[in-house]
């Protein structure tokens, strides 16, 4: 098999560090700083950037401005801007504030499902289900995904089978895309291959996405053996943040500038302009007080003679 | 192509640490600190360790007690312990020690080379080809390596004719392995895959090894890339630590603890037992003082609920 010829053209990149990234964070950003940061990402050319989510702002204080965000932040034409929902209250607030896609997980494993939502898998998929079709009724573009879809910190191993039958009742509901994560960092890259095969066999064509965590230093490659396999979609996060907030000094997500380094060194586009990408890190990291995890980061913001671009 | 029929059963690794790993190091660490890391590696079940370098003390002086390591450790059967040689004087201390195996590199870079070794690649290829050769003659096994053969901090691109012309002139010494390192950091998958396709089309079957480093947060993706592509034999680093000592800030080589668990997610052995490394790399980063990049042990380090291995 020659390599080359397998890989797509352009990949796109859903950056997720001002949801999935600032909700495991201390600090909790200004409106002012979210709404620069909102704009400074679709500056760089990313195609989606996840926005907020829309949740009860008693558990996580972090996003109780999303209402905020939203109304002041630009929106640059071909930029798909998108907020995460768990319920009606969330679905009916992302709607207010005429949020153009949303994200509504349910989880593969029992034990996460109820630690996370309280529910069984099978209440949260009803639950999902009928939030699905509101949202599509709404006019919003939907992703529906499964969490856990690698493995479970408290479960371990996740069965395919169970996996591809929560996304076939999903898909009932009609969302866009269905997108698959590796909540716990457990996913390796031949699962990687055998579970995109078999879910890519029961949803007729439907875009497969892939929320993938770098909790085990596997990030990369999981997405390497998932482009190999055809997935052209994947979640990343600027700096590098998130990730389970339940593994303490776990490594988060992939980082945004790594992926798009990666991308670009074998030759897929992602849209992303990455030293403009790079600098807005950069002031992120100065946002949040810390160093983030970001390898290209690292290297460009104290090696100056050496271009992050090779 | 089905990936799993195309894996390998088993991979060596050739632990680095106490070579390219402490080289690096302001901490200078003692003998006696030395010796119980090598033989706690070979207890872990490593195939093989890099032990030390025999260079000029003055230049590497974490190297300058290479005598006392290799007289005071255990040898254990089935271990190939090694070592990495610039020169004559190197190399007859090395024979003193009854070094069994010797790594002798030669850049494909000339500014690096000259960097490196005041060198041109021809000279010091003429230098390298006379020490492999007296170095079969005193009956070592050797490794004869092409360093920058993805890319060089200085130059940029390194074309692949020039790494297979250097790989093809010491192939004439008769080396019992070819190695290519990839010393800024700077190969991709795609890279690797046709790199590995064009050096073992020259090599008439000679065992081919791989050094990489995570400089850009690629490690482990072209270690993967390299897998399907034949290659089974890989450098590591305990904890993750070493790399280019020229780029600052750059992580370092890929974690040994992190290749274990990786490969053996996918179903390749390596003879390594991952517990008992992460508990010799916890070890390890008392002895420097310091946390080290290594996921697996940065996980397994604080959450003892959860097993490493998944």
């Amino acid at each position: 098999m020659d390599m080359n010829s397998t890989l797509p053209p352009a990949v796109t990149l859903q950056e997720v560090a001002l949801r999935d990234g600032l909700q495991n964070e201390q600090t909790i950003l200004t409106v002012e700083q979210k709404v620069w940061l909102v704009n400074a990402l679709a500056d760089c050319g990313l195609a989606r950037i996840e926005v907020s989510s829309f949740v009860n702002p008693k558990v996580v204080p972090q996003m109780a401005d999303a209402e905020e965000i939203w109304e002041r932040m630009d929106r640059v034409e071909g930029v798909l801007y998108s907020a995460l929902i768990l319920d009606e209250n969330g679905l009916n607030r992302a709607i207010r504030s005429a949020v153009p896609h949303v994200g509504i997980w349910v989880s593969a494993s029992e034990t996460h499902s109820k630690e996370n939502s309280n529910k069984t898998i099978g209440e949260s998929l009803n639950h999902a289900l009928d939030l699905i079709e509101r949202a599509k009724d709404a006019g919003m573009c939907v992703r529906a995904g499964v969490m856990c879809a690698f493995g479970c910190a408290y479960e371990g191993d996740v069965p395919v089978d169970r996996v591809a039958g929560v996304v076939r009742s999903m898909k009932a509901a009609g969302p866009d895309e269905i997108s698959l994560a590796d909540t716990a960092g457990m996913a390796n890259p031949l699962q990687i291959d055998s579970t995109v095969r078999t879910v890519n066999d029961g949803i007729d064509g439907l875009p497969l996405s892939l929320h993938l965590h770098n909790t085990r230093g596997l990030g990369m490659v999981n997405v390497y053996a998932a482009i190999l396999r055809g997935v052209t979609i994947f979640d990343s996060s600027l700096g590098g943040i998130g990730g389970c907030p339940f593994i303490k000094n776990a490594s988060g997500n992939i980082a945004t500038e790594d992926m798009t380094h990666m991308l670009k060194s074998i030759g897929i586009e992602t849209g992303v302009d990455l030293e403009r990408l790079v600098a807005v890190s950069l002031r992120f990291e100065e946002m949040l007080g810390k160093k983030l995890p970001a390898a290209i980061t690292n290297l460009y913001g104290t090696t100056s003679w050496m271009s992050p671009v090779n």
